[in-house]
């Protein structure tokens, strides 16, 4: 087991809570004091692009203890001067020269690229995960708490960028948008660059510029045509920047889109599709003060985070967010399976979240894709519908008022009705996703 | 013409406008004060299920006029007692005997009910609209603003409940869950009665009893086994009520269901479906403070109002929201077509919302299914998908943002992933609507 205790505070994150020394040994399960660790980003802390079963914990940790963990965006490599330079973590993790590449694999493919010829591991998968987390004690069937503290922006490692933050918007051949635009050229991926103060006082993502997808080559001569490999980092001497939206400023609402345990119906699994271990569920509300709930599918849940979003609106029409990187400080809490009974996650099989002031149940076109499908990995791309999804988060709705209120079914139906929202998650990333939220104030004298 | 003054501070409804004397005569469209007009809802200023652009206009307004408009909801027959009984509008628009029926027609269907046999009109469409009120100088291609100044919950006429308001949630046969239940018997209605506090100074609508829909025998004698046909008052004896969602609670959002103008292609036309026109749009973002632009599709526009709600939640799921009848002040001002370019306005061709904070565009899996489909009236209810409504709301969307803010596609496209919310409005009205939402904050500096 490996333990990265690197110091957070002198990469300038400010965490809010104390950073204490993580342990060099395994953990126990017996009780003691919370311990809080730290997980830096690096080539050797990241999974790029899957999840697996049989990944290596980085470390292993008790239920109650607390995780600082550093996120990075897979879309850094859009500006490298803004979102790599100077990052001592980001730069080892998109290193690619001739002849040597900081993390091979890069999706859930296989490793010769067998298939289209990309890269290793085909990029079936984007995210750049941090972890996984063994939990002590985890099994399937018990759920896993992360409650997230506190979420900060990456100051960019550039000195020319002192206390700026940048992520990338990319309107990509996987979004919404693409076989529907209607001015010319009519099939293009284009890059936002934004601008945010990494002490997260201005609440405001300043778009910067944008360009057109060029074609790119990367350091082993591929040459991507459309964004179809992550981590190719753009030659900007092949692009035209741009000025865009200017006057336009977005809320930034800092979350990760990408968070979840490891799933048990396969070795490598896509990070794309989200599902019932939670993954790329792209809800802008898993936020700091958010606490999320996981079904545990395998022994030490394995729990990781990626895909950090500076900001997102319901549905990530284009196919991304604002992509930035975040370091998020979590407290994992496990809830055994025989002490569910009678709570009110008794029998939870989806990722459920929790704000201050509403809980949101996550809808997807197939709840648990892996298990359902022919060929899963392949088949979800072609199978997606929000109306599936509705359908799913009209179930896990019900599921949970009647779960965790003790209501009727037609008592839960009424109520889904008149008092609760039902949106659009996302529409892109393949197994689309519709969340259903129903306040607190509903049950405030119940 | 016929002109509607009855007063209806006489009613106790303490609308927050003054009510004005309604002339009595043809305005013409000369400028001039602003007027303030109000039509009490009653058998002969409602047209029951149906918008036609053949209707008889109840009065004609110059733009910037006011208008006092009550509106009754189609579900009030569900408690007689607390929703019709001594509220004289009420009992004369759902006046019903062996040998009289207050409002013959109910729908858009047969006179003589061929096709199903429920009743003339046939129940195809069921809101009771209050209207239409002409717009002097109105022409296709115009667009009306309706500015809803205020709503207010109508009070109960039983003297009994003085004082509070009461409201039907129905699960119904068209409702998402209808196929798709978990307790017996598999295929129900059920109807959940709330109660509300008139003043609205408690603003929480309180659940107070349900019952199971049973077969009801309307006066003429025709068997209703399943809620088929509007205004059929339940026999409660026939019916088993039961305590229902105790403790909870859920916040009032009022707001009209169904509001809009007349369309251009059928005359006669089915209110559930909404469209380019309006209608059963259902977002409960409708209401006090809001303001909706319609695309003028008939010469005088032919404005109407009805399903008044008092709480939805987004994708309205059994079918209904909580019923309720409301009063409204709006006013209504014209925006001549030749005045339209360059504004926000330019080339809108759907129900356009603003709130105080955001701007919200309407999608449907039909933008005009009256215009797209073949027997529209009657294929819409089968072809409804919230994907279709998606891309519908995406297009809008697009549309807005490069109209009213001058953005290229690009632009919109990415401020549309990273800073809009797409939601689902309602997945029970033949034509599934998406709506799009885009907060003014955005523009603030532009």
């Amino acid at each position: 087991m490996r333990v990265f205790g690197t110091s957070l505070l002198g990469a300038g994150l400010g965490v809010g809570l104390a950073l204490l020394t993580a342990p060099s040994y395994a953990a126990d399960c017996a009780a003691g004091d919370a311990r809080h660790f730290t997980v830096a980003a690096n080539k050797d802390t990241v999974h790029w692009g899957y999840f697996s079963k049989d990944a290596t914990p980085l470390i292993e940790v008790n239920s109650g203890d607390f995780v600082t963990m550093e996120a990075l965006t897979h879309h850094a490599g859009d500006d490298y001067d803004r979102m790599i330079k100077g990052d001592d973590g980001a730069e080892s993790v998109f290193h690619w020269t001739r002849n040597e590449k900081g993390v091979e694999r890069r999706g859930a493919g296989p490793m010769d690229a067998s298939v289209y010829g990309r890269g290793a591991g085909e990029g079936f998968g984007v995210h750049i995960m941090t972890g996984p987390v063994k939990v002590c004690g985890a099994q399937p069937g018990d759920v896993l708490e992360v409650r997230i503290l506190d979420v900060n922006l990456r100051p960019s490692g550039n000195q020319e960028f002192a206390g700026k933050t940048f992520g990338s918007n990319v309107a990509a051949n996987w979004g919404f948008q693409y076989n529907d635009l209607i001015e010319s050229p009519d099939k293009r991926e284009v890059v936002t660059i934004f601008e945010l103060d990494s002490s997260g006082a201005n609440v405001w993502a300043k778009p910067l510029y944008n360009f057109r997808w060029t074609p790119q080559t990367d350091p082993y001569g591929v040459e991507h045509e459309t964004i179809d490999y992550p981590g190719v980092v753009v030659d900007h001497d092949t692009v035209d920047e741009q000025p865009v939206l200017e006057g336009v400023q977005v809320r930034a609402r800092p979350h990760f889109g990408t968070m979840g345990v490891a799933p048990r119906e396969a070795d490598m699994v896509d990070t794309v599709p989200p599902a019932y271990f939670g993954g790329n569920i792209d809800d802008w509300r898993i936020g700091k003060g958010a606490t999320m709930y996981y079904p545990v599918a395998v022994d030490g849940a394995l729990f990781s985070v990626g895909d950090p979003h500076a900001a997102q609106g319901d549905s990530e029409l284009s196919g991304t967010a604002i992509e930035t990187s975040l370091t998020g400080v979590f407290q994992l809490i496990l809830h055994k399976k025989a002490d569910l009974k009678g709570t009110r996650l008794s029998g939870l099989y989806y990722p459920l979240l929790e704000t201050d002031d509403a809980w949101v149940v996550h809808g997807f076109s197939y709840p648990n894709y892996l298990a359902e499908l022919d060929k899963p990995q392949q088949t979800i791309y072609q199978k997606s519908s929000i109306d599936l999804a509705m359908r799913d988060a009209f179930r896990k709705m019900r599921h949970f008022l009647m779960t965790a209120q003790g209501l009727s079914e037609d008592e839960a139906v009424s109520l889904m009705s008149v008092g609760t929202d039902f949106g659009i998650t996302q529409v892109v990333d393949g197994n689309w996703g519709v969340h259903g939220t129903v306040k607190k104030e509903v049950f405030m004298h119940r």
